[in-house]
């Protein structure tokens, strides 16, 4: 009989609504993974800890394997604040900047944010960052390059030569949720995911990257469109979604010096919709997939801490 | 004793979450009136009727004074529907346009809403167009003239010798409630009424006006201004303000030529805080009340009915 492995690392990814946990052997790879809804918006303050090493349990993982955590979990609401680092912060500064929350039986650590300090322009970002760290990695480029990182707060980063110099957060989902749920186009929305393909998401995409200042008639028109040409409620949806991935992509033009080609960090079918958007800006995509940059940032970042919770 | 005179006509904007009814005098003046909540949200179709009348004979108005109204009750979802008008619309047109509900042992008649069929830029107008019919009764002018009427659904009207000849609509209003109270931005918001004079609103009307293409971004960054730089919630109301109603206005100047003045045709708040939006455009303004152009709308309209119910 094979004597099981215990794992060398347990990564995980807690943010508000959901909850990740994979379990990683001596070179990074996943031997286990665990998924569950328990976000922190279900979750109290105190239960933090009980959940977890419940799901651990479970798992058979024993106490001496470290825990590396990103997401919102570090955040002010989240189980222990972890700190912002400002920008610039180098690759390294990422990796090593996870804290231990104290006084625990096990070693359990909560990846730094970044943020942006600046008057004008203050941002934040929270569980990202590991995901470039998780990019640089597998996929290190010397020089400039532009990762987009589309979701509900689409995040477009700015690194060079492994330190993130630059970011900008477009509240794209936020808005596209806001609107198809709570404006008057609530009464023109199919429930249905829009199609990367579709011509009427292309066209809407160019109309935002040719004229973005009139976005706010461009969004009401939907409605009109319903009542006065019977649009159909898949296609309402897909303009709606084009109308603000387009405006995205023009505010990212106007703020960040776009290269010909960039990567997007995310999810399939988000991923596919950006990739379809960018080409009516002419730029082109390498995709990568935002959880396996994740599980790679967090075993980085165990990697930096200074008693050898390594794996991979 | 003096006898009480009966009113030459009952005027009435019935909206969405209002109903609101003047009764006038042979002049035109109010000499009565009436509000409340009884929108359309809240009456059902069949209630119409008895809600009015029973307004009516609390009021003491005989059966043969003639009821002009104008808003979403002469939409699909109201009372009864009144056409839409197709630009070019004159103010003939629409004075004449409204049409009398069957049936009835009194004469009620409904404005017609404006439509532009346009594939590209539909768009659709229901209430306001009676306004727009006060507005050049009350304060005629020859040649073109620009209206801006702002709300949850803000049109911006091109008028030409008392035509219509065009007009835009833009969400704003919806936009910022749907944002403010569903979106990441409600955890920074305060509850209060923005201040048309804060040099926060005008610098944010200011941004939107330089750079409409980043609002996604800008409208993000109110919430890292709360959690790096304590911004108020006052001031973050503010922000979100001034972002949308400057995007709405760098979306009016892409898409129609702005005169040096302008009509705003509105409540007092509102009015208040466009114009001073409008400033930062290098625009000045002729504000008109939005209540008072309706009911010089409403009276003009009767005074175009065949059968003469006419006042003022």
């Amino acid at each position: 009989m094979t004597r099981a492995i215990a794992p060398s690392l347990v990564a995980v990814d807690w943010g508000t609504s959901h909850l990740r946990i994979w379990l990683l052997g001596d070179d990074g790879s996943v031997v286990a993974e665990h998924g569950s809804d328990e976000g922190m918006s279900t979750t109290p303050r105190e239960g933090f800890h009980t959940v977890l090493e419940a799901h651990l349990a479970a798992l058979a993982v024993p106490l001496d394997v470290p825990v590396m955590m990103c997401g919102m979990v570090g955040s002010r609401q989240g189980w222990a604040e972890a700190r912002y680092l400002a920008l610039p912060a180098t690759l390294a500064d990422i990796a090593g900047g996870a804290v231990r929350i104290p006084d625990l039986p096990r070693d359990i650590f909560i990846m730094p944010g970044l943020c942006k300090p600046d008057e004008r322009y203050p941002d934040v970002m929270r569980g990202e960052e590991t995901q470039l760290l998780g990019l640089h990695r597998i996929s290190p480029v010397a020089g400039d390059r532009i990762a987009c990182m589309p979701g509900t707060h689409s995040k477009w980063v700015h690194m060079k030569d492994g330190s993130v110099t630059d970011f900008v957060t477009f509240m794209t989902g936020d808005a596209f949720a806001a609107l198809s749920s709570h404006s008057v186009l609530r009464h023109s929305m199919a429930d249905a995911p829009v199609d990367s393909a579709s011509p009427v998401f292309r066209e809407a995409v160019r109309m935002s990257l040719d004229c973005p200042a009139d976005i706010l008639a461009r969004l009401f028109s939907i409605r009109p469109a319903s009542l006065l040409e019977d649009l159909d409620p898949v296609h309402a949806k897909e303009r709606l979604s084009g109308f603000l991935i387009g405006e995205e992509i023009a505010g990212a033009r106007a703020r960040l010096s776009l290269p010909a080609e960039i990567d997007i960090i995310g999810g399939e079918a988000l991923s596919a919709l950006y990739e379809a958007a960018l080409s009516e800006a002419g730029i082109t995509c390498r995709i990568h997939d935002g959880k396996e940059l994740a599980i790679a940032g967090l075993a980085g970042a165990a990697n930096a801490m200074p008693d050898g919770a390594a794996a991979g």
